[in-house]
């Protein structure tokens, strides 16, 4: 108990805490410059504002005639008002030198411009036209079925802010504004690193007592996922002398480090001596389940993560920690990206072990007009199965003495 | 309208129906292997046997020592038993040779396999080691603290199905059974076509009645985040000849070809005569609201998409239809990737135009253990700012007579 004392895992720190602790000591990357079209999934490091109107004329929002809307006033199906058919104006085309008198139509396309001195646009089904005649059935007031110039989006507005994630919508409204390239955060470099002595890499053959490496592969997954680019990916033995040279490689040329095992108490777990000695301590400890043995250091100003060793707790927190760290350092403006679902417990979830946030894994189900979250049972106490069945994970708070059936929940996502 | 009735659009069709249909004309792509750390995304087209038992060995859960269970009944804080440390089991250290006796205890780490002759683990908080002699407090059944081999995987048993989407998690189960590669169905090759003589390419000057093309690096991105691999993105006049050309060239190499726009029915629409021409028509006008006139066809045995030119109409077939018919060439149990959630709706939102499903926008709140669903307002009828801003999309169906304030709703939320 006096080297737990010592590395400070005796104490464990507040979710809540930790993360704040952690974000506070985050650095943005450097800003880059990539194209519109290959941006999906950065974050705008520059406010983007509109050099153009949206639409960038008045045009017409259905097939049909540019007509002057006072032409139409008092037309019914009984009485309809009839007007000259005098031309007609594409996608695309000039409307320039066209000027519409009173009494005339002009055949109009979905967003084509309207042409000078017509004011609305008829819909094609009401009216009936024979030769150059127009019938039209319903009276329309000045501006019907025509977009604005400028109604969606005006000129010199600001149309997304900075920390904005770029979706393929966002895509489309910067290309709409003719915006060829965008300032983004570059995606932070990573080292992963599992350790530990009964790690056989996969194609391998697996010894006595040994067990495949699953959570580098993971982790390194996630990372992608969560936008940063994996630089090195290793597997460790439980040796002092290495996790330090390795440590020390990996601040040189990545923004972050990750490791996996070695974070908890038993005899060969090196890697919180090692960053002890060799940077700072933010965090120890987590008042998690699962997940408490996590470890959150700083070496030479970068951060270094220790993840527990068994992958649902290295899995849980990665999406808690590790993954919005990430979002942070590209600047994000939402730093969790996972949605959350509101649901009903399907049955009663005591909890053992007060004082913690506990990770519940649930699946669910659409039944009616509600969301049923059914607890996954879990058989074991590695349980990697566990998150594969799950659909998303309900926090059950310090304060809550477990959960009773029908209890209202907010279920995390998982992807 | 006799041209209209022609081809097929004079009788919207139910989405439910339109996207039954579609999916009825769809080919799984061919199967291929890939490295199990680079299949994330992709879909099973094999199921998983496990080769292994998870654990591989009885191993400890805790931090602690292996002890004969029988040796701690009858102890308490009062009266603990007293037993002799005789040795200590790392993790990976073969434990082959140690045989437990009665009154002995081994110091065992998590993780760390079980030693002959013990059947639970006393944890390390429960005790007091006083050198070779450990005073346990707490009395513990066999198997306490110890995580059987098999319990959370059988060997022999299917721990994932063909059809299963590959998540970070998927990843780990599968590295941790030593499984190197899986076989998935090949990412679906699309071309994407935005037509329209109005269209200017990004980086170019904008002409009078001019618009940047939006759509096709918007589909693009879409194609890219449900499993799709573009091999061509091509702007084209509209012009009957080339578009039928490139129709032609693109059904040659492609599995799914994307045309934005020259849907409806202004009178240089020519792709639905063109597809007609060519193939089959299976669907040309859908009751939904934005986007009724998309056309689904087949040419040479490959799924054609007619996407309406505006670019929230052609984003909301995208994800409706689009992307649910790329996964099903790969084979996806689960064909709609989006996540629901329940919510609340804010105020009223009156519709026009019973019969179709009308697509709402809305952004979302938590608010206390509700979540709010806030109507997006839409100021013009390009609204492509609408979408950047909405969270989700509500679907009122088409026997609702809009929504009220206070009704449950489910929203999709979008990416």
């Amino acid at each position: 108990m006096e080297r737990l004392r010592k590395i400070g895992f005796s104490k464990l720190t507040p979710l809540e805490e930790a993360s704040d602790l952690l974000l506070s000591n985050i650095s943005l990357t450097t800003v880059e410059v990539v194209e519109t079209s290959s941006s999906l999934g950065r974050f705008l490091a520059e406010s983007i504002k509109s050099g153009l109107n949206i639409p960038p004329f008045d045009r017409s929002a259905m097939d049909g005639y540019a007509v002057k809307a006072e032409d139409t006033f008092g037309s019914s199906p009984q009485n309809p008002r009839n007007l000259k058919l005098v031309g007609k104006i594409e996608i695309g085309e000039k409307s320039e030198g066209i000027q519409m008198k009173s009494g005339e139509a002009i055949r109009i396309s979905t967003g084509a411009a309207i042409p000078l001195g017509a004011d609305a646009v008829v819909k094609i089904e009401d009216t009936k036209i024979e030769e150059a005649n127009i019938s039209i059935y319903l009276p329309i007031v000045p501006g019907k079925n025509v977009s604005r110039k400028g109604e969606d989006i005006p000129q010199d507005s600001i149309v997304l802010n900075s920390g904005t994630e770029i979706f393929s919508s966002h895509i489309a409204l910067l290309s709409s504004l003719g915006i060829e390239t965008v300032k983004v955060h570059s995606r932070p470099k990573v080292s992963v690193f599992a350790t530990g002595d009964e790690l056989v890499e996969v194609g391998q053959m697996l010894g006595e007592n040994q067990i495949y490496n699953s959570n580098s592969p993971m982790i390194s997954n996630l990372t992608q996922q969560y936008g940063g680019t994996v630089i090195r990916e290793e597997t460790l033995k439980d040796d002092k002398i290495l996790l330090k040279k390795k440590l020390y490689e990996s601040v040189e040329d990545s923004d972050l480090v990750i490791f996996t095992g070695g974070t908890s108490v038993g005899t060969q777990d090196f890697l919180p001596e090692t960053i002890q000695e060799n940077g700072t301590i933010l965090v120890h400890g987590i008042a998690i389940k699962p997940g408490s043995p996590v470890l959150i250091g700083v070496v030479e100003d970068k951060i270094v993560f220790c993840l527990p060793g068994t992958p649902v707790a290295a899995y849980l927190c990665f999406v808690e920690l590790v993954g919005m760290a990430l979002r942070k350092m590209m600047g994000a403006s939402e730093i969790d990206p996972r949605t959350e679902t509101v649901a009903k417990m399907s049955r009663d979830v005591p909890v053992s072990g007060m004082g913690y946030i506990h990770f519940l894994r649930v699946k669910i189900e659409k039944l009616g007009n509600e969301i049923i979250a059914h607890p996954v049972k879990l058989k074991g106490s590695g349980i990697i199965s566990s998150l594969v069945q799950s659909d998303g994970i309900v926090k059950i708070h310090p304060y809550q003495e477990g959960l009773k059936k029908d209890d209202k929940v907010f279920v995390i996502r998982l992807k």
